[in-house]
């Protein structure tokens, strides 16, 4: 299984992708050659990058390919490492290049995986050699190996959590600084903890990408990026983290997968989380995960969720994995027996939602709103107006009861259309937890 | 490596111990015999257990053992799952004749592993066959596989937590209800949270074991029972658990490995967790580890501890493990490679202590107590003095500044030697986290 099981010496590894992680790997690699249990040892032996720049690690043994193709096909290596990152281009023909030369894989690549996870996962067990993807979600905590292997036979009903430490770090400082959105952005990005192009992490796709990638290994399905609603973090605003934090809620972006009937309701979105739960306290670049079966209960583990050397860690031991040659598939079950995981009907979901206005201070008001929701049958759970700001507005934000998308969509177009409610209501879910 | 590569037709299991987590298996292969990723089922050949009672499970193809030990031996079977518990005895005869011959050993048996692991390691890699015990620490929670194989190559500093769940659950309890340690344990035998026989759990030892697993994972040696400083949660009054609160504190029953050198510091005691850690927020029966490394920073899990189902699910992960036919050493090392971990001189170790003593109503007690902590060189973090009791004594409770073991003995010699206390003061950890 593991593709070289006459060979001595060191396994030979080719690198493809120089950035923070697979520099954090060379320099792994070098300090500890000899990692894997077992005591063989690993030895960068081919890498593939943009720049030939230095990183700090004598890559004079390596041989230097500039099509990262041709590295992952090579005679000389062993085990191909990818991380390129993105879902198609050289990462994806690198990838598909390696495993038809029968080689094992291992990426970081949550894109690839979330994208085109079962037409690999077919190759790769077509070709017998492993296809391991550890540090494509969570970074350093280990939610794949647990929810492949720790968790085997489970009957998993959710999976809920903070996945993307970008977002993470930007409502957490938010909140702190009392600063908003773009200004928090600009310093994150300043910091190296947002991309210069941060709509991947800002817009959920991230975390759509882990989070569909979990939904496979919990419910026995491939990956199904098209099932899973996404929503960023673009449009939360100073005043709703403040508002929701009077209310005792945090505002987080929380990926969710939820089981239901042969499929999963799968969502990426901001929402409200109560201040005492484990999720709202999990700050900063944190990443954080719930997983409840009908054995195990409630599960939580949280850790680093990005970050070279930890990231490099997951990458590490997954190759310890192939060196220890088990026969695992990619996903749950055996590529041939899986198809996409379904998307749910939300149609039936009923979710709090917390509502925020800004409404002109007059009498009145107050029974309006609570009209405009009744009208939707909407009932509310708790309700906070606070005095007049300086434009004017008077701000009031409810927590609504449980109730259908649909109910929580008429109510915003009643109270949006009321004539003293100046702007369209901020509508924001308050997490299933 | 799995020893039987070539056969076909079910995987053949050999259960010896059918209680609570022996009759959940019985009840998970009969549910999901096909539970491992591959597809290929397990099913029980062989059973062995001390009554032939009914499990609600039919036992019919399975072959009947009196003894454990003709039942590992067995050439009917394939794998041998040992839940006897204890580390002597037939427990041990069953899983050396087992590993004798030739078949892989799954075992919940945390006693036996912690007082005989290396012995078995040598026995299990000599004959090549696998020796799992992921269900002998922290129930359904995946610590062994997270260790040995999420966290390979990780330099870990420290491993902390809260792992046995009978005595989480008397010292919530006794928070919770304001009762005595006796009368809540009592309450536990009824509920089937704890042993008829308690010692093995609320004397610290059951932690002990665990931790002193945990820390030959994480820092690459052999268990070393021998190396733990153990004392149990029996002498944990109600008023200290209610005093600690006041301070901001829960009193924990905590188990922790801290990296020495060559060696670990490996204790478990109770202690005082702040209120806003996660290990304080671990309440009931449930179990959570901290993990401090080099390249993760800070890991954190925390889920069932124990239970049938949890448990069995566990013992499943390792039959699937098994099937999957990875080589991995039983430890992070080679069996031949490893020593007993060393212990390490705590002389040099500087902790806060929390102390409380009952004196007597009358001026100048607390200029006495403050002369006797700096005459030993050991100065006051915090201090809260209560009203008088109805004994008419005063109950005193002090928070200390980091000091030696020995410097606090001291303290506590010359407070104990003072006139106007009345019974010798009681000193409690504060945990280092």
């Amino acid at each position: 299984m593991n593709g070289r099981a006459a060979v001595r010496g060191p396994w030979r590894i080719g690198l493809a992708g120089l950035g923070v992680v697979g520099g954090a790997l060379l320099k792994f690699l070098a300090e500890q050659p000899d990692f894997a249990p077992s005591g063989e040892r690993a030895a960068i032996a081919g890498v593939s990058a943009r720049s030939q720049k230095d990183r700090g690690v004598d890559l004079s043994a390596a041989a230097w390919f500039d099509d990262p193709v041709a590295l992952a096909g090579s005679p000389d290596i062993d085990v191909f490492v990818e991380l390129i990152g993105g879902s198609e281009g050289p990462a994806r023909a690198a990838v598909t290049a390696a495993l038809k030369a029968g080689k094992p894989v291992i990426t970081a690549n949550k894109a690839l995986i979330a994208t085109h996870g079962l037409e690999l996962a077919k190759l790769a067990e077509a070709q017998g050699v492993a296809l391991f993807y550890e540090a494509a979600v969570m970074g350093g905590v280990p939610a794949v190996k647990l929810l492949r292997e720790g968790l085997v036979g489970e009957h998993v009903q959710s999976v809920v959590g903070i996945l993307n430490g970008t977002c993470n770090f930007i409502l957490s400082e938010m909140e702190r600084s009392e600063r908003g959105f773009a200004e928090v952005l600009a310093e994150a990005q300043k910091l190296g903890y947002a991309e210069a192009d941060p709509t991947t992490d800002v817009g959920g796709f991230d975390a759509a990408h882990k989070i569909v990638i979990l939904a496979a290994l919990a419910f026995g399905g491939a990956p199904n990026l098209g099932a899973a609603e996404i929503e960023g973090i673009a449009a939360v605003d100073l005043i709703d983290i403040k508002l929701a934090r009077e209310l005792g809620y945090r505002i987080k972006l929380i990926a969710s997968a939820e089981r239901e009937g042969t499929g999963a309701s799968i969502r990426v979105n901001p929402a409200l989380v109560p201040l005492g739960h484990p999720l709202a306290q999990a700050g900063g670049a944190l990443n954080a995960l719930f997983i409840e079966g009908r054995r195990i209960g409630r599960f939580y583990m949280q850790g680093p969720g990005a970050g070279g050397a930890a990231t490099a860690a997951a990458v590490a031991a997954d190759i310890a994995d192939v060196i220890a040659g088990a026969r695992r598939p990619v996903f749950q079950r055996p590529a041939g027996d899986l198809a996409p995981l379904k998307g749910a009907d939300r149609a039936g979901h009923r979710d709090k939602a917390f509502l925020r206005l800004m409404v002109r201070d007059r009498p009145g008001v107050i029974a309006a709103v609570s009209e405009a929701l009744a009208k939707a049958e909407v009932s509310i759970d708790s309700f906070l107006q606070k005095p007049v700001e300086d434009s004017g507005h008077v701000p009031i934000v409810l927590i609504t009861h449980p109730a259908s998308a649909a109910a929580i969509a008429e109510a915003v177009d009643h109270i949006g259309a009321l004539e003293a409610v100046v702007e369209r209501p901020r509508r924001i879910r308050v997490a299933r937890i």
